[in-house]
């Protein structure tokens, strides 16, 4: 692409950079914003700089802050005694728009994955494991994507944690709601056969 | 969506207005910024916020600039006596790119679109009439999309030159290269065969 302006090139050039972004689409959102206001413009930026700076890791759950500890963590009408095991922040703020979980969070940053190099001492595993004889934690809910890699990294913590006698669980497989059988791998439909729950007033099961 | 930090909220509002990026596509560019250096997120930040502060527009051809005339217009190695007129400014980085065009240009800044409430006046037709009349132009080309407001304004401005004899033309239309003629649409099928060119090295034509 051949630009007649520096300043334009130079700003199709940063969006470019993010993912997903190519020029034709950094160019699309440049000519957005030279067509806005200024101050609306730089309160676009300011906005970004300001996130970046002040962001900060909540210490207890590694979930994203604004203070030392989340909000999440900080609220106590939330059960602080069940722990939700999800691998980065996105998966909270999906768990989060359910509006079906009421514990709290601990965010690993990965999954043990050796193919590309994550052990667990990258992620925050022994923090957890901390938490867990610390806070008398009763329950470990394992939000993890079904995959080899979410089973090892469970695997890994279980072991880890065995003296400890405590209640796990894992988030169900199965078909997903709206999902047509005929559609699904082998894997989802033999496990949500072997994990099949009791169908509610029936007489006999 | 639910999030636990205002910061990560403010800043995916943020991304989330610009065209054709939604609420999760803005969260995964302000994870990936979250995740990148500060100081490379501040570059981001300033990029555009010195882009928004210092764009200008050329004086001559209302084309984007670093200064009050354009590097096209002030590149005395163009031929400033040929204009070709676009609509806007990702027309110009279009003919640009093709590295084929060595004139100058003029953006209209839209096409007349009565529907749309776009008239004449609100595009910068006069000060094309003006450049026409003073500077000399000996050519004319528009390449404006071929739809009924392109050749509307195409007849607006002929007939606002009407007294001054100037050679004009538009880019050819047809088949798109590589295209297929059986997907391409009758009104373009027609034009194509209208305005069909000799094959070169045949006897009789």
């Amino acid at each position: 692409m051949q630009f007649s302006s520096s300043l334009l090139e130079n700003a199709v050039n940063e969006f470019a950079r993010l993912p997903g972004i190519g020029k034709k689409t950094a160019l699309r959102l440049v000519l957005h914003l030279i067509k806005q206001d200024a101050p609306a413009v730089a309160f676009f930026g300011e906005t970004i700089l300001k996130m970046r700076r002040e962001i900060k890791f909540c210490h207890r759950c590694y979930n994203i802050a604004d203070a030392d500890i989340c909000s999440i963590c900080a609220n106590s009408m939330r059960k602080q005694e069940m722990i939700c095991v999800v691998e980065n922040i996105r998966d909270v703020i999906a768990i989060e728009s359910t509006q079906q979980y009421n514990g709290v969070y601990h965010v690993l940053g990965g999954i043990i994955s050796p193919l590309d190099g994550v052990g667990p001492d990258q992620l925050s595993i022994e923090p957890l494991i901390e938490r867990v004889k610390k806070e008398g934690v009763q329950e470990l809910i394992f939000a993890l994507n079904p995959t080899v890699q979410g089973d090892t990294t469970i695997y890994y913590i279980q072991k880890k944690l065995q003296p400890h006698a405590i209640k796990a669980t894992t988030i169900s497989r199965g078909i997903a709601f709206g999902g047509e059988l005929e559609y699904a791998d082998e894997m989802t439909l033999a496990r949500s056969l072997q994990n099949r729950v009791p169908v509610q007033n029936f007489v006999a099961y």
